[in-house]
């Protein structure tokens, strides 16, 4: 992918944890991950949550790294016996994993500086699938990696997001989504025919309703979404045109 | 399912949805819904998040509704032309869609009161699959459904809690899954070596470590997790005793 210069660019999200799954844990990565990756000229298309089981996070990685240009990964690259993730990544690329110096030398001064030992458990999260190019983790050393179109990333949210902003450099992006929002407080379905009209007349400028509840009774916001500037003005304005004609908008 | 028993009943998550993917709304169903099932007995195994695309719903509904006991679905049940669920999993499971009279008597009393028109957008989210059992909607009255092993729910978080409330009792539910957490004050990798000890002495019992850093400094959580009430109390008896003989925690 980099250099390589394209209008869409599409990834997925693998979210692996049992912790997510059972509850104990509230993702925060996703929301982060999709306004980062919207902003910067990715489109987010799938997210999958599986367990820490190397058959299911293996199955969602072969599934996900064929179908979109980038998959990122949460979780499962710390120290203890349930981070398999490094593990079952090598395996789903058919290479071997092992102890990498360069991940070495990225964490042992912190331990030394600390008067800690680079312990066996310290050295598997510097195990690193063969051919990986390594993340920085600016905020606890043991880095995330990439291999193919795979962004593996830690599960921790600060960490996580450290590692985005390090690899965000090397990835190619596409053209940016914009997006139009017109807030109507009415109730979806007495906009729903009006709005459907629209969305016919600008068939490449996906539209969607999100309805709301507040003190103030039912709204809706209407998100238009294009990536040609144009093309969004001219459905904002034929929008805003059609509601204040049928009196939904001032 | 219903009516039968087993030990273990497992269930995955389709949250279909652009907008959860663009980043434009945090999603909030996903942390009720795996506390939920894990309160009641069922086990969340597996998340996807889908944009609103009829393919990609019926391929992530058809991959996972053959693979789990329960498959949920949040989003796209609303009376605008994004709102394309009911259709697509009508597609999915081979079956017509019309409105359903039992959902017309849910929902016309709402607006009669109201002084509301039955519109066709109105009468849109009427709209159910042949076969399907209808859900009730306590908050804005158009229903979810159940067809086959798939709840059918509305993404407004405070409508599909209700939702889910109500499809509970219909639930077939297995052994619910217990867990203890050990909280301790030191990194992940200065336990990692003896909680894999602890993980290889009881392999039934699923134990997972769980980072964090606040203002005392780094921390780990070790969850215990079983079905079984004297084998998760036994392995965390194992852990604290060790923990206790290395000196890890008081």
């Amino acid at each position: 992918m980099t250099g390589a210069s394209k209008d869409v660019v599409r990834a997925a999200l693998l979210v692996i944890g049992d912790e997510i799954l059972s509850g104990r844990t509230k993702d925060k990565n996703i929301g982060f991950l999709a306004d980062h990756l919207t902003a910067i000229g990715i489109q987010l298309k799938e997210v999958r949550i599986v367990p820490d089981e190397e058959d299911k996070i293996v199955a969602g990685l072969d599934d996900l790294r064929h179908a979109y240009d980038y998959v990122f990964t949460t979780g499962g690259i710390g120290p203890t016996h349930d981070d398999i993730t490094a593990d079952a990544i090598a395996k789903a690329f058919g290479v071997s994993i092992g102890v990498d110096p360069r991940a070495v030398a990225m964490m042992l001064p912190h331990y030394e500086a600390r008067g800690l030992e680079f312990t066996p458990a310290r050295q598997r999260m510097a195990r690193i699938p063969a051919g990986a190019e390594l993340i920085e983790n600016s905020v606890s050393k043991a880095p995330g990696f990439m291999i193919g179109n795979v962004v593996v990333m830690a599960g921790v949210p600060n960490i996580m997001q450290a590692m985005v902003l390090a690899v965000t450099p090397r990835l190619a992006t596409g053209k940016k989504m914009l997006s139009a929002t017109v807030t109507v407080r009415r109730p979806e379905s007495e906009l729903a025919e009006l709005f459907g009209n629209v969305q016919r007349d600008f068939p490449d400028v996906p539209m969607g309703s999100y309805p709301f509840n507040d003190d103030q009774g039912y709204g809706s916001n209407l998100v238009l979404r294009s990536t040609d500037a144009s093309r969004l003005h001219a459905a904002h304005e034929a929008l805003q045109q059609q509601l204040k004609a049928a009196g939904l908008k001032t």
